[in-house]
């Protein structure tokens, strides 16, 4: 029995392309090589049951932080092939897994948020995790388009 | 035979004198309690042949790292007396001593710096010291006079 793997669209989407590529650029010892995107973007996922068997308090592991950095950078790629300036993310977590995570491009910061509970730093789906970046995509364009000025600075 | 000290008249600008503020508001065990702000930013200060004794390679300690901080720290303070809004440092150094220390007001950045060498951070002199905090002050207070709609934000 021949079995058709179909691929999810969301995996062509540019966004989860370059949540691969960046999972990809930080291993370093070629771990990933012959995995599907699915398969290295799978620590990103878990159901809202596997998160709840985490405990409330916790301290993140570097593969943990290093996610994290990887969706604020994916992130800053996208803002920068939008506007055409140079988007430069800034993750900040302390050992207890609370921080901040910027984005700045020229002098204008389009992202900026406050991180908390980074050791159960995840999505419910690949969609899900897509969506969380559109909707930060969209608020620093906005942002860089009302202040063009600042962010090319 | 009594000796009348002269307090260095540095140590009474706002800027040292946040300096040893901030160094005293991490000084958890009350260590510094009864020294002077003169002994307790003494680590700031060293003199080139000092400096020249650390080698060119290092990984910043603990404490040097929350100097660092304290030093962008009471700019912030400063930017934040001055304009009125709240100034908020990140400052983001690898244990390799290679960073960025970045200041925001609202949505602007009113400073970024590329932090190197951290393990060697100091000053010839404390007027050295706020001198380089004056020339942050003011360049950040010029930007936010320039954009202060975004300052605002």
């Amino acid at each position: 029995m021949t079995e058709t793997v179909e691929l999810d669209p969301i995996l062509t989407t540019d966004f989860i392309k370059e949540m691969a590529k960046q999972m990809r650029a930080i291993d370093s010892y070629g771990t990933y090589d012959g995995w599907t995107d699915d398969k290295v973007l799978a620590p990103f996922i878990m159901t809202k049951e596997q998160r709840r068997q985490i405990p409330v308090i916790g301290d993140p592991d570097e593969e943990t932080l290093s996610r994290v950095k990887c969706f604020y950078n994916a992130i800053a790629v996208m803002i920068e092939k939008e506007c055409g300036h140079m988007a430069v993310p800034l993750v900040n977590i302390t050992h207890e897994g609370f921080g901040r995570a910027l984005i700045t491009v020229g002098k204008l910061v389009v992202m900026d948020r406050t991180v908390r509970d980074v050791h159960r730093f995840s999505f419910d789906s690949l969609s899900k995790m897509k969506d969380e970046a559109d909707k930060l995509l969209s608020v620093a364009v906005e942002i860089i388009g009302k202040y063009s000025e600042v962010a090319g600075l």
